[in-house]
Formats: C-alpha cells, structure tokens, sequence
C-alpha cells in the first residue's frame, strides 16, 4: 500500500449558503492529493502528461459524513491499495478535519491513455518502478 | 417514475487542459438538473430553504463515460425512481450531448434535515403532494 | 454599438455562506454573455479557436452593487462599444435580477492571439464582417 | 504598509484548454491571500465573521501579464498600503510564479459591513489596533 498526506486550508470560495464545503468540491481534494500522493515518490502528474500520457477520471465515489467549514485545516490521506497491472488505477481519499473526525471518503478510478489516440495505455513503466517499493 | 430534462451550455470555465469539462463539474449539473426537476412540479429548493429544511448531498456516484467539451449542449435528464418515505431522497442523472450520446450517470443522495436543529426529518408533505401523482 | 442580452440562473454551487453569490464568479457570466455575443451574430468563440485563434483576457474591472441570491435569474446585457481595429477588444457587461435591478458591471479587454506563437494578432475577418453593421 | 505572502499550488481544476489558469479563478487567489495576510496578524476573517461583521467585495481590478499553468507553484503577495479610517478596505495583489515572473496584479476593495442590518460599519478595532503597528 502507498499512503500519503497532504492539507488543505477551505477559503471563502468553497463554502455554500448551509456553511458547508459545497459537495461538487470535494473531487478537486481528491484530485490534490492524488497529485501530491505522485510528486511525493519523485515524479508529477505534469511530468506524466509530458510523456504524451493523460489520466481521465472514470468513475468517482463520495460518502459525506461530516461537512467541511470554512478556515478548517483538512487532511486528505490518499490510498493507493494496489499496484495496477494495466490501464486502470484507483485511488481511495479520506478527509479529516483538525479534529481528526472522518468528513468524507472518496474513491476515484482513473485510466491511462495516450493523449493523441485516446487509446487506453498501461502505466508508464517508470511510474510502476517508483511505486513498486511500496507493493 | 418522475423524470425531467434540462439542457446547459458548457461555457470555457469548465474545460480543463485535456479539452474535456473537469471531472468535478459534473456535481454541479446534477444539482442543476435536480432544481429544475423540483421547479417542475411547481415548487423549488429555495422553497423548501424558506421552510427551514434543508437537503446535504450525502453521497454521490458517477461514471464518466465520454468527455463533454467546450460549447456542447448537455441535456441532463433526472430521474426519481421512488417517492421517498423518510428522510432520504435519491435522484438518477443521466448526461447526453447534442449527438444524443450518454456522456456520464450520477446517482445523488440527500437528506431532508432540519436547518436549525442539523437533525434528519420527513420530506415536506407539500413536496411529496406534488410528487405523488408521479408514483 | 452591438448589445445582446442572455440569461443565467444561478445555481447552489456559486453561492457563498453571506449568501451572495460568491464575487468570484461574476467572470464566468461575463464569459457566458461574451459567447452568447458572439453566437447572436453566426459565429462562435469555438469556431474562432477551431482558426487557430485564442483571446486570453488582458484586463478585468468589476463593481458590485447588490448581490445576486441563489435562484436568481440575472440577465447579462452585454455591449460591445467599438469595433476593434486591432488585437484587442473590450466588452462591457451589466449584470440586473429579475427586478431589474443593476447588480454589477464588468469591463473586459481580451487579445486576439495566434494559438500557436501566442503573438497577438488581429481580430479575424471573418468577425470584422458580421460585426460591422452595428457600428 | 503591511505587506504578507503566501503559496498555492495550481491544480488540474483552475487550469482551461489553453493550458493556462482561467482568469475568472485569480479573485480566488487574491481572496486566500486577504486571509492568510489576517492570519498573520493573529486574527482570522473567520473571528472577523463571528463578530457579526461580513466583508462584502465592492470593487475588483486584474490585470493579467503572463498566463499561469498547471502544477506552477505561484506566490501571491498582498499588500494593504493604508490602515483603513472607515469602513472600506483596499489589498493589492501581485501573483508571481516560481521564476519570479510578475503574472498578475490585483486591487480588491472590500466594505466591513453588520451582517444583521448590511449597514457599513467602521473597521473592528480588534483588527486595527492589530494592524496599527505597521502604519
């Protein structure tokens, strides 16, 4: 398993009129911690893309627990429980506030494919061997 | 069966460099298409805030099956399959351009909770009246 | 002068915990009425992209006098003042509620610029053209 | 003067199909700024809104110099050149990317307004005892 952490301060932008983190907000954590979840074993997302590879997400699944409030420190902790054999990665995301009390969980499956063709593609290799410690 | 269809215009502020609308918009046409759906029957969500009710988004899962681009014309068709009996409501989205191909589905759910006390409560008979005719 | 109207309702996601509409968004349906500008005369923003020109905004002015609320229904009146004889062009929004009231005006200046030098260049012909009559 | 900077990480979301930050998401950039700027001093915008005090957007000025891109590291420097006398608030913003290279500027004038009665009101004195010291 990789596991990783990263923060994220809510500004005045995301809250809705309930005092809420708005719900559709919510993918663009997971998506910051996927890409923090990648640079943290040396390599981006930009990187990944540079190499003519892109990521569309597939499918997203989100529970709300908690809600999120404005000003609140939140922790995404980004799962990835196994290392993909083929085109197709799932992240898992949890969302604490400082309380350290579960907001949301969220499950993002992502292919890969090549940015010209659109045709599903494998995982770059060099992706596979810096995440392969880890499995 | 409630079902009801809206059309949006995808306007440049959603696309992202891949040229697709981001991923994480597709909350915000559910959303759409279910305050149309309610507006439908002759009432609003505004209506239902007035009462003092609220409706947090608890869970939600989608599936992206082709990209929506820049200045397409989705029509996001919403569906109630069943009247709801408690405090929870669910509500099917399906995502079609102008070629009438499914871009993606969303299944949304929401809790009817009291705005002041933040407990769950019974859907507003007012809504379920006007719903009825439809089950 | 060229003057088109468009309307917008506005959804949950772009309101804030005051509220108002999150200040923010009002570039978006500035946006929105810049395009559906461009579509009342036969054209489209897509299409002037699909040259190979782009018009990243140079400049952004805003006053907001009252707030847009959630399920307003605003109307973007969008002007185009003078027809522009070089690369830049500037477009004047005002944006009212269904009360007519004036709620904000925005001031826009995009360049014209090839897509692939991002050299600024001038306005298309083909736009000159079916621009011209109103001035 | 006092004079406050802060980091953000551009992420996949804020990014449009030129490859660069939509415009409409700097008025974002400039509002995290304001508050990590008041964090600074010890107080939150958050503490400011508990007091019953709201901070409406009035005016918003951008220019934008030079695009930035997806994964730019950009710091935004705030700057607020007077101590206000009444109950208007004037930051500067400047948003250069990690090359140093100025991308855009910014000028937001904010009202301190009773959040019951939407009446003007001075600025709190918890806030300018705290900011007096750097004029």
């Amino acid at each position: 398993m990789y596991i990783t952490e990263t923060q994220i301060r809510i500004h005045y932008a995301l809250i809705d009129q309930m005092g809420f983190v708005y719900h559709g907000h919510y993918a663009q954590f997971y998506e910051i911690g996927r890409s923090e979840s990648i640079r943290q074993i040396g390599y981006t997302y930009k990187d990944i893309e540079a190499m003519g590879i892109i990521m569309p997400v597939v499918e997203i699944n989100s529970r709300f627990l908690r809600p999120a409030k404005y000003d609140d420190l939140i922790t995404v902790k980004t799962t990835l429980k196994e290392l993909p054999t083929n085109f197709k990665i799932v992240f898992h995301s949890e969302i604490f506030n400082e309380q350290d009390e579960l907001l949301n969980t969220g499950e993002v499956t992502l292919f890969f494919a090549d940015a010209k063709t659109m045709k599903r593609c494998n995982m770059p290799d060099v992706l596979r061997e810096k995440l392969a410690g880890y499995f």
